[in-house]
């Protein structure tokens, strides 16, 4: 017999007070609270040449996945619905089974992550699992649909790591700042600086490329037989490169709303990780969990990169499910 | 034992030459192809006061849907993810089970609406439900995602038919052009000018306020109970109010890319048609599966409805999904 | 913020040490453990008629559903699968989204009810909803598949309340033992004597008819329309006569191996329960989380009951569902 | 565009008049009809040793699955349901999605096999897929609940082609009846007189144990590690060995009601067929379409063959599952 649950001695949010956020008690929402009209407008005017880039990858059943998360559509009837009225019309529907929020191009909300305590399962802005709101069937007010009614206009911001770095970023090894696969605080500011781009600022969304989103490759993944698939979503769930700490910090510091990539993280996820100074997913903590700051992964950001568009207006919102906690997205930028 | 498969003699888009469309036999997007960067950079020029709207209703299990369609959502274990590594990280999913792209707030792309023929089952630009890329697994060169490469980037125009009328448009009792829950052309255009805005011009997404979406309300839904839900669901899939066929033909001559409204039909859908003249739901195909100008059904219109905001950038996407026939959404309007 | 995670201090689990069971530590599968092939070819010479029953309910939308439960089958395609062959053979499938294990008939395997302690939640035989192997995808030791390897092939006894008590059995109104609702431990044995069959014996399959499940009719839910089943289904749900306390302390020492029943709990569960001294399911506890013996609930016993038959050979087990919590079930019944 | 809709001109279905079928042109069971309470009794005689064998496989994610087809269970909240009552009772239910009739131990109903014929998709008794009762949503008066208010109580005949054979059979490479992966009928009547069981006789369930089942190895699946799986499934999925033509049209000669084996497909599935004299799944329609006797794959026989018990009663139903094409199952063997 189990000795009864243990729960976490990591007070770290007890004792460091991440609750309440600096938005109040009661704010569901986190750093898009920072957005003013002043912004909006700043970004509207980063639309020069009129062109436009869907951001979104395609969702569909061979993808990759993460763990045991799935993807099955079917298309009931064909047509579903049969010829109705003179003209015969006729219709159809999708049937889609997905953790929808999590799967594909994804955003992680703030009932996505967070950490166990002492007194339970704490979430942004000291919401707990336990409370009486949120059940297996909706995440109460830690749902994504409060997010979602803001939504995020704002100045996007490209950091090309591949052209900074010279090719594909590895998957992290190690935790040293030195690791290729790791983009530190001081790499964030040399590529502004490379990239002729103005500092970062708040209320900014900042989008990393490590070309690591390659292996699962935007416009080409369909030309790849079954086997080549396979072997690509063994390496592309293997782990990625990205952000490590010290970038996630200067990216908090620097009061941006909303960060996202090219992999299944942002952050760097290392390949054989798990040592005594492992700290996995300590940007998805500190950016999330403490900042309200949330993530949009395993975005399609080749065109951008074919662009050399650096700095874009990103106008887009999670869908509006209640209790969600994340949402699939097409973000579409504007330049 | 039946005389076998009956086919339609209505060979309408057969005898018209519907296809190919005038973006050639390869099209697969339909009226999207009209936006032009100049288009886009005068979208982006409305952008004035720096205000931002999400359009999209919320997602949740008790909301109006139409026939047998459904939304099941489930928080797999809560959370779904023991906690890893020093900081015991936790994390949640969804599980969603949904007709993803045909409820709530919903785009119909090129594979949802069809007509049957003497030669099968036609659709957009000629392709049948026959054809061999289209199974119960997805609707192939009819999928969404073709669509969702490109993207709604474009003069959002709405036109506020409760202020015109004087109050909610009520469900269409008859076909007459006189029916107050109808929309004619002549109404767009004197919309238009009452409203104080520039003529429908090629490349507009256009918008039509009814307040019969208002039955669903986007902020107060889950103020009532269960009861008073049952009745307003009942009521909101009687029919609707919307575009009757006159308006429909002026809009697609008008060149528009895009159509949508309050209503989960957008055009008008009457309480008790059926009768010899009925022509249900006319204008779906004469504008989606004649015109490829699709459909963005059960929006929130209700911010811009009270700023007076008549035209906005629309910065919209469906999701890229392979196969899908539709699409949900959260568009954004910003002016 | 809340002061943490409340756990139980009703410690009776612990306290009345239910765990490990009479059948040791590891034990996986409860009463069924007691079935011996003497029983097995004692219950097979039931068979005397020739006569079979399938006591298994129709699955479909629209039954009755506990809380947010759901059931929705689409068929992909139609035909799912081209023609293939010079035969030119087509195929379909169904595609289902359920609480399968839980929705219409139904039986509750060891990972379906247990009580909250200190210790975490306590289920059958000392395991812990906390422990390792049981997560958001299924129930390690405490799954179904365990008990479904072995299956139940039993005497069937059908105990006919509705002849006993002279009609339908109301829902209780009160816990008290003269409610018309409740079975007390008396009524059963009175039932047997009076419907002239032996005593309950080891190993025997226990089963109640009380009416409330004609409600929800087996073989005339076709033909009510919507409305007529929306209150049906409002009344089925509204609790249900069936055993209290006393009748199941006696069944769990008469050692039967299985209860079930026309209704969704087979133990009374009453219309405004819920005061100083309510005990809900307690049954549920006392025979399933402490003594092993699951429940198959909402049976169909129209035929038994119309053939006054009340001895059977009963063979049916649970589906080998790995990790679930319960089965769906058309259980058959031989005399 | 396409020359419309290609209709099958081979009509055998209407040259042979293959429906009404010999129950009438109402009757929607097929087979199961021959059941007489005097086959009911004998094989109640079978029981002999009081022993029980379930012969479904366990059902889980990870286990071989056709085509697209998919499982995918999740629980949500563990628990599912807050602590209630004084007790503090908490529950959890498993939500499922996926092809619940067609995967693992599954049935095959009279909606799940047709031909195509120029009057239309032809199913068992002159039902067409084109019938207004059969939909996306269901199979109509196709539906297995029909078979399932009958079930199968029948004597179990089970016929061991690995003793037979001397080893466990190939898949076939050719439709010749020397291929050793192929049972004629020859094969049955010899195994019959070896194995020292009574003629096949009507009214009987026959099963073919070919050992191809044993690459999903009922008992061992769990101690592969996950490259194993993988391999053993595409080895599985490659085809199967079981019963050619000859074999099904002596089967149905001898008026058996159920047929099913430790496969996929109970007949004979080729590696490499498709060739000019290709007639994939013949069995299917001989035994389904045309003559209404179902199908039971992908059990597990295992202890019955270890057991050496070639007779016994055999006792399952389907689910009752409103128009669904087939069933998920765990019969139960008696002997």
């Amino acid at each position: 017999m189990t000795s009864g649950p243990v729960w976490a001695e990591n007070d770290q949010p007890l004792k460091e007070n991440w609750a309440p956020s600096e938005w109040g008690a009661d704010d569901k929402v986190g750093a898009v609270n920072r957005t003013t009209p002043t912004m909006v407008l700043s970004a509207a005017k980063l639309v020069k040449q009129g062109k436009v880039a869907t951001l979104g990858k395609v969702y569909q059943q061979d993808m990759p996945l993460y763990g045991s998360r799935g993807w099955r559509m079917t298309i009931p009837g064909l047509p579903t619905y049969s010829p109705i009225g003179e003209q015969e019309a006729v219709a159809n529907d999708e049937y889609l089974a997905a953790e929808i929020g999590q799967v594909g191009t994804q955003f992680d909300g703030p009932g996505h992550f967070g950490v166990l305590t002492s007194k339970g399962h704490f979430f942004y802005n000291g919401r707990y699992l336990e409370d009486d709101d949120i059940t297996g069937y909706g995440m109460g007010s830690l749902g994504v649909e409060h997010v979602a009614r803001v939504g995020f206009v704002c100045r996007g911001v490209l950091l090309d790591a591949v052209t900074y770095r010279g090719g594909r970023l590895p998957i992290p090894i190690s935790q040293s700042m030195d690791d290729p696969g790791i983009i530190t605080a001081k790499d964030v500011e040399t590529m502004i600086r490379k990239q002729g781009i103005d500092p970062i600022r708040e209320g900014d969304c900042l989008f990393l490329y490590t070309g690591h989103g390659d292996i699962w490759h935007p416009s080409m993944w369909d030309t790849y037989n079954a086997a080549e698939k396979q072997k690509r979503i063994a390496e592309f769930n293997a782990g990625g490169p990205g952000f490590g700490l010290s970038a996630c910090e200067y990216l908090v510091s620097r009061k941006i709303i909303l960060w996202g990539g090219d992999t299944a993280a942002t952050e760097a996820v290392g390949r054989d990780w798990g040592g005594e100074n492992a700290q996995p997913f300590e940007c998805h903590i500190k950016m999330m969990t403490r900042s309200g700051i949330w993530n949009l992964e395993n975005l399609d950001l080749s065109q951008l990169v074919a662009d050399k568009t650096y700095e874009f207006l990103f106008a887009w919102s999670p869908l509006k499910i209640k209790g969600g906690t994340g949402s699939p997205g097409n973000p579409i930028a504007i330049y």
